[in-house]
């Protein structure tokens, strides 16, 4: 027991130290009980710090003229109001710039996600536009680029397509997958508007560092497809079935599809590593897609009697986005497919757009309301259901690069979508020989980028557990199934803090010669401890899932103790004082094992002191009577004014 | 606002206010870092920490000869070796009337027990028999009585029989109800030997209060069936359709069963009370069940011929336990539920035997050592299904007439297993004439006691989360089943858990003048703020759950403190404050929260200080390098010496 030998060994010097250590605060102070609350008191301010916490009525209060009140609103619910008056020709040609930006990154990821939810390539496009505008009026982000992503387009198509073919029952795999679309947006507006946003908080980073390198993962071994050209694929999204596939159809693979593959893959990732080394230079990674696309659609048109095996997209329809309220699927049996594929990609849609929202938000030091962002993009989502779109949020990637090319509003979201609006209306054919392994190239150097190597070597090492957390839902993700690889990552993360709770630390505390202070005697060694009392400090709420832990590592304590008094004849120990600041909560059975450890220890002709409870552990306290049995002599404020009052006694009872 | 009248307004008092408060301490404590540990001396830390709270080698620490480590070991794993060199004479007077009270308990309530689980009679002897002689030589309660009781024998009925009809396939059903016995032992024992011992604690005692009062209600209502003397019954276990098979079988109803049932019952529920009301008088009720039994047997054996309507057991084999080695059932589709019903009954039996143990420990002052009493159960429940048993533990109602009867050791165990043993073997044809009408009665009189509405109600006063958890156990077994009630309420207790840390505490502290004490402002009415300082306490660890909440609540805590600031016309902020003392462990997302609102609020010229990190939260920061970022000026060890170091620097520096 190293920790020992720092306690005052000799007895008059214990007498020093005790002098002066409390010379000055000879007043002992009452421990308070909170002020009196009703039950529906607390309930009320309760429910107000669950669900409205940022007080978003603030503004409101101080305005007594109507007028303003109202502008105030409109503002509130439409923040195009707020930033609308200040808009100036400067703003807006920063946004034309930076619109037509990311619509020549939006249309090939647009028609390449699409092709990953396994969806007609033109609801890519069509979800290019209907959404961004929605957006562009209610969102409350300036940088975010709205249109599909690439995880939620992977996870909306490997759940639907498990129950559906989507080459076999073309019409009912996009009924479904608009249904789900319909679901998803509902899903995020209603956690907007019954506040409860704090559920996306249960997707840590280190789960979504962990996810998002796990679905990049399947999400590349996917393009394999398209890269090597084969026909017939596994409809199956996990790393061992993929791998098969692409080994079991080598006679598939065609060296001209690899060629053209592989060459335009190198330029794509040499534009992003220019990119990513020089920030300047954003527009070379920005417009190396289309410029792909272009290069290699007018190729296979020069050679498109010669080249049969590079596939195409073949024929797009021309036209604006055709209304599918019609296509919404209420009843059948596919109903709950359709939910729950709305629910899982609905959360990691929004749990991106909310984190790429708060990013660039935190950068131009301005504030992303939650709540309110759950609402766009879950209205946006509600109205692509209503027009052939599939579930759009903020693209990290083309925020970035909105963000880099000066975007200053989202009227950049409108330019992208006018722009997409002259490619459905007009550019449609262009796009018929355009080769899949382009598509396939663009997919690979965006996902690639998501695998954050770096964070999960950070995670590593500050907190192996959450490297768990992070690990797991990787591992899930790659090798069993999606949403049961975030299950596995939520599970963790929440049995982290239920471990942290069920087996909390305890420390023996000693004092700061000279001070008041009382601190770890492991970690401070200049701290020492005081004869006849033993110092705990609880590290955690006391609750039914570690009050047995509890008592028995106090008692542990309490007997190490007596062992050492034994083997150094010391002065006896007389009291425990049991630190409590950190106690955050306690429950009824937390309650049971303080009084049941005061009657243990009372047999023991010991006595059980708590130091500074925090308000609700010393209202419940009150309210189950066990302050009456600890008495005046039983609680104190510090650990300091429990010393100097409790010796006192001793010395005037001798 | 009105904590913020208690601060000190005028600018010149502020300074007395400020030299008052720290005349003493001109020096500035470091704050360490703990001592350092590499990666698997924390694993090993924290396995010990989870696995082997209590220690349990402590004994074998100072002992060097092989025979004292020998005995100290034998004591370990055989407690009977503990007390036995003291048994004595006197003790053996007391285990043989305890035993003997308890048999004449035991008897008429295992055969009851065994009718609510549909099983057999004679099995609930059989029950009575082998497990209490192997928990003598294995278990350390002293007082626990071991038998089968009516929870477990509820949960197994009612799981098994929504399977397999006990009256239509009596064999199967026995073998899967010997089968779940063996999975319930394996896992109890798995639970002790693998030290794992905290999961029943997730069982909190708030659970319990409902889950127990439901099951009783449950119970009691099957009891209808026996005592209206109904024939066809329905096999469901809920509420509704139990009540409406009473209803639908009036026809049945029989006035001789009715009489004579409820005459035994007010019988046996006045003796209760007496017992209730004068503990001395324990043996009024502990001797009600037999003597109801053969009254009601001699009354119905003199009027055989004439009252046919009253149901009998009937016949009952004589003899020992039958080997059931060769029942066992390890394939075939019925294997999962017999795995799942142990696993359900047999975490109801090892919290019931665990929790009675531990009581009737507390009020003797001797331990009882979790992890051993789970192997102990779970090693008889093993040993039980091969002797035809079923799932045995310790009984509540039979344990205190063992305490109060005055039972010294597990002696009195056997003492009751002896005498079933010789009713077994001699006695059980006297029972043919029992009527089971009087079973119910007595399965009535002992689970009416279950039901604690005291404690309900003082959940209710104390913890109205607690009560929610309660009151959804109560209702979930209640409506919808045994153990998804179970599985409502656990979730329900872990939910409370994750609120906590979801939406923990932020207080605004003062000082309390003259001291170097910081409080709540708002409970301590003599608390004072501190001009230019804003200090806030978080009160929970900062996790990814709770990160963004903390954020949001920090600023605007920022805010409501610069407007209060604006309209009073006081000096401007200039230093947050977070005593982070409650914050006992933060993940990597919480420490981008501190990072960020450092950056946050060092552009809007206020600087950010952290006052006491717990040792993990100040390695974590160490280790992520956000301790270079803060420097020597950003984290002190408390809220005073930070106020006293960073004013003086004010001053140096005007």
């Amino acid at each position: 027991m190293g920790v020992n030998s720092n306690r005052v060994n000799d007895f008059s010097s214990h007498g020093t130290t005790t002098e002066a250590v409390m010379p000055q605060t000879t007043e002992i102070h009452r421990v308070c009980l909170p002020p009196h609350k009703t039950t529906l008191q607390k309930l009320k301010q309760k429910l107000g710090d669950i669900f409205f916490p940022d007080d978003p009525l603030h503004r409101f209060k101080n305005q007594t003229s109507f007028v303003q009140k109202l502008l105030l609103g409109l503002q509130f619910f439409l923040p195009i109001f707020q930033w609308g008056p200040e808009y100036s020709l400067r703003f807006f040609k920063s946004d034309i710039i930076s619109g037509i930006t990311i619509a020549s990154l939006a249309i090939p990821q647009g028609i390449s996600y699409a092709k990953l939810a396994n969806l007609p390539p033109i609801v890519g496009l069509y979800s290019s536009f209907v959404p961004p505008l929605v957006y562009s009026i209610l969102g409350s982000s300036r940088h975010l680029a709205v249109g599909p992503v690439s995880i939620a387009s992977l996870v909306m198509g490997s759940m639907l397509s498990e129950a559906v073919k989507p080459n076999e029952e073309p019409i009912l795999y996009l009924k479904l997958a608009f249904t789900a679309t319909f679901f998803a947006g509902l899903f995020q507006a209603s956690l907007g508007i019954l506040r409860l946003g704090f559920i996306i908080d249960f997707l840590s980073k280190a789960t979504l560092v962990g996810f998002t390198a796990g679905a990049a993962i399947i999400v590349s071994l996917q393009q394999l497809k398209g890269l090597l050209g084969i026909v017939h694929f596994t409809s199956k999204m996990e790393f061992v079935p993929v791998i098969a596939a692409v080994l079991n159809h080598r006679n598939e693979w065609s060296w001209q599809t690899i060629l053209m593959g592989f060459s335009f893959l190198a330029f794509l990732l040499t534009t992003r590593h220019i990119s990513m080394k020089k920030p300047k230079f954003f527009w070379v990674s920005a417009a190396a897609p289309l410029t792909s696309v272009i290069i290699s659609t007018i190729i296979i048109f020069c050679l498109r009697s010669k080249v049969h095996k590079i596939s195409v997209i073949g024929y797009l329809p021309k036209g604006l986005n055709p209304p599918s309220v019609n296509m919404l699927y209420f009843s059948g049996h596919h109903l709950a497919l359709a939910i729950k594929t709305g629910l899982v990609s609905g959360i990691l849609a929004l749990t991106e757009g909310i984190a790429v929202g708060r990013t660039f938000a935190a950068l131009k030091n301005y504030q992303v309301d939650g709540n309110k962002e759950m609402i766009s993009i879950g209205l946006m989502n509600i109205a692509g259901s209503c027009s052939s779109c599939y579930v759009a949020t903020g693209s990290f990637s083309r925020s970035a690069v909105n963000f880099n090319s000066g975007a200053q509003t989202a009227i950049s979201n409108i330019i992208m979508a006018a722009t997409v609006l002259v490619t459905l209306l007009f550019l449609m054919p262009l796009f018929h020989y355009t080769p899949n392994v382009i598509l396939a190239a663009i997919i690979l150097t965006a996902v690639i980028g998501l695998i954050d190597y770096e964070a999960a070597y950070k995670l590593w090492k500050v907190d192996k557990l959450d490297f768990l957390a992070c690990l797991s839902s990787f591992l899930g993700v790659l090798f069993v199934s999606v949403p049961l690889g975030l299950a596995i990552a939520v599970g963790v993360s929440v049995f982290k803090i239920l471990l942290h709770v069920t087996r909390p630390n305890t420390l023996l505390m000693g004092n700061i010669p000279g001070t008041q202070i009382y601190q770890s005697l492991n970690r401070y060694t200049e701290a020492l401890k005081i004869p006849s009392f033993l110092i705990l400090a609880i590290e955690s709420p006391i609750y039914f899932a570690n009050s047995t832990y509890l008592q028995e590592r106090i008692l542990r304590w309490i007997r190490e103790e007596e062992d050492w008094i034994k083997t150094n004849n010391e002065n006896s120990l007389k009291c425990v004082i049991l630190d409590i600041t950190a106690v955050t909560a306690i429950d009824t059975t937390g309650i049971d094992l303080v009084c049941e450890l005061r009657k243990m220890l009372e047999k023991r002709s010991i006595q059980l002191v708590l130091a500074n409870p925090v308000a609700s552990v010393m209202e419940k306290l009150h309210q189950s009577k066990t302050l009456e049995s600890f008495g005046s002599k039983g609680i104190y404020l510090t650990v300091g004014e429990a010393i100097t009052d409790i010796s006192a006694s001793w010395k005037a009872e001798p």
